[in-house]
């Protein structure tokens, strides 16, 4: 058995290092969003031609990293989504919704102080974490049945 | 030609009222979430007995919700999702991915102050919008191909 | 909205009847199986041809119930489960998976005898009650937003 | 033509050791259920952290352990159900109608005093089976027309 | 509960007929392919233009007869296909597959004399009858739990 | 037998007027693209705000259009796409593509000048046709059984 | 571009050795059905035990053998389906129909004395050959774009 | 993570060449329909017999390449189509849509002249192109995050 992640949500912390490396050797295949923030940000127009309307600027850089978050989540077996200490991050709750509705399994991972307002996302997760190594413990028990100590 | 339209996210507003009362006549269904704030939060436990922990008591009734949101979502052809000026609304964000990733029209509206945080939402959108009115022009216009004077 | 709901399950008391009564104008279709256990278990052979081995005889009344069952756990929008005191009741979990499959709505009703050993089964519901009443208040809910006073 | 089976069920006996001994050099691949039985019903509150009550404890690790099932149902041609003498055995039918209601192929096994209360779930099978050795058997003719000789 | 039944194959017999009459009163909706033979074998040129060569000619009314067929078999819960003592009926095994990958209930009438030919659509049916009697049997006891007295 | 049928393709003749008429009272539902050119243009600036750029105009606008014909492709059982004597009529192509993949019966409408450069939407057609008559007849064939005389 | 062709019906002549000699080379993976007509109709109880009624006799078999069938169809990119001079090949028939209901590029072989008989299941084919050879040229085409000379 | 690029369209210049050899080294795989126009046009009389209508001349041929072109757009992560200056493209257009409803990431390239024209394409795609150039970067993004300097 191998398993396909998809690591999606927060951008600022080193989580997705964090799961990697706990999880080398056990044969998981990791995807993941671009996670260079202004690479991220301007990919739209720097390939297709300035906009001066943000929201124009916005649309096409989502429409572009759509193309690689569509494919990874489509091809996972699990979806990690993290929801950070800052900012919206609705699109991590998006990513968690549609992983959802495709029937992916979904691992969310929280701090305490999110737990009332990501309790429709909970509710959809077939776990709820909240630091990377329970990610790591949960990878290791699904594909080996092996516990942490 | 019907549509069913899904009215997903902010409740702390009268924008459905607007919306189901401007569309008045054109042959539409629609659905929503439960709006009661407290009846919402508290679902779970009500029904199916009171929980020590806040999170499981917030798991029973966010799975009671989805009921009726799957439900809902589902038999809809188009998903309305409003983000308002305050609170996380990461259930809003999770509704529109599930709608996405099953193919729904979906249809976003939100201020101006959202426009970079929603990005990737609004780019799997048909229509971003920042009023029930413009709503109800566009049902008005999928249905009969008549525009607002 | 209405819902269409499959009663799945224990035959041998009138929770159906409890449900369908208590959830009398709410709008709610409700479907089940056969559930005259001797017209269950000889309508195979009583239509097509008696058998003189019993697991041929079994196998084309089951097949012939599985006509009605499929049918309608497909058509259904929630399908509840009840696990009764007595009797294996491998069906009932069979169209519980086949109901979590599909993507439906499961909720499942027992008593607490049997929570563990149905703990899989629980997992995959959005529901687990104990008494009919309490599937009336959560199709109460689900429909209005009504709750148990 | 390569084979992907998975094992559900019964896990007291070696009979998932039979099957995958019997059917080497055939190109099949296995899957299974973690099957420490321990392991199987804690692993959510180890990883997860502890839960008072025992309702929420099984449902912490029946959802971690729907991670690795449902994953390995839905990559399988072929799912495997055993029912063993003893237990409830609710998960194993679950299995069963999940596979079934996936289009899977499923083989049954079970011996002849549960023939009458599996009849539902024998309805959905290609093969109903008694020994591993059979279950050897279908797989070497599926993939090579070799019958026992 | 409706039921959507289609009726295909043998068309030189009244078997339609007489299950439609039986099943009068019991809530079924039937339909079935074109029956009249010349209409059927030449509505392609009929409508769109000679064809010189046999091959296209059939072609063209197979293809507009196949939006009939697809469309029927596609709306029904149960295809019920009749194999009669003569003529290749490919038609009629066609449907049969096609029904069985889109999950429809099966439902197979022919003559003993087919059995061993027949024997693969046989085993992807619910139910194998002989009579039309036998498929209004079937109908009744699918909506109603009753059995032929 | 009811039929839903679109109206996909040409918009500056009165072809779906005469099917229309023709079909009267034959229990065809109908449905199509908003026809009126100015109105299909210009829907998107004029609900949701001017845009500079014609390609954001026009953007706009062919994603609202795009709420109303993917809702009705996906709802209709037969898709008629006329391609007319000028323009480039890429939606109607494409229209007929969408409706392939969905399984949708397709039937196509053209002059024999565009033979050849529509050979691969022809071939993915149940049939093909000159005229409005045509379509009718074929309607009038699908549902009665019935061929001109 | 690799290809994965599932070979159908007639087994009584060596068509599809022809077919594999002959696209050697080219990328192609074959499956087909057990070809040894004894061994295709004797397993089910060579396995699970003897039936004294035919009709369990050959659905045993049947069963056994839509294993393999069905997996192999599934996988298949194209179902080729050859109905010969003998016999009713009404599981050739069921095949073509199952796979066309999955999507399937089907290529259809007969000789042209089955062509009336067969215009249902040609009209669902994407080609209609007579020989091994022109299968081969097929595959070397699709694959290469390579004709023959 | 890998991706599987169609590239469908325009089959008069070399802009497939200029895409591949840009995409060296990134892990992308391409396919494509056959380009030569002669064998595209001819390839079904050429295996399966000559027509004397063009029309069925055609439509043999442009099912033959449909088995290529429908299994190679069915395994693609990414669809590219490309509309030249010249000639209807209605089969562009079409793979487009076909594209579009199977939910594939669409990436459509053009010159300006063709902007109102396909208006509908453009809107149904996450980027809109002009040169082969962008599409490598485009590629080369979604696989490494990495922008053109």
């Amino acid at each position: 058995m191998m398993l396909n992640v998809y690591l999606s949500g927060e951008i600022h912390t080193d989580w997705r290092d964090e799961i990697i490396a706990g999880a080398e050797g056990l044969g998981v295949t990791f995807s993941a969003p671009v996670t260079d923030h202004d690479a991220s940000d301007d990919c739209g127009v720097a390939i297709m031609g300035e906009e001066p309307n943000k929201f124009w600027h916005d649309n096409k850089g989502a429409k572009l990293n759509a193309i690689r978050t569509r494919t990874a989540i489509e091809a996972a077996d699990i979806v990690v989504v993290r929801f950070g200490e800052k900012y919206r991050q609705w699109n991590a709750a998006f990513d968690a919704g549609y992983a959802a509705a495709l029937g992916k399994s979904l691992v969310v991972m929280h701090g305490p102080d999110h737990q009332h307002a990501l309790k429709e996302v909970d509710a959809a997760a077939l776990a709820v974490t909240e630091t990377p190594e329970q990610v790591v413990q949960i990878l290791r028990y699904v594909l080996s049945g092996e516990l942490p100590k």
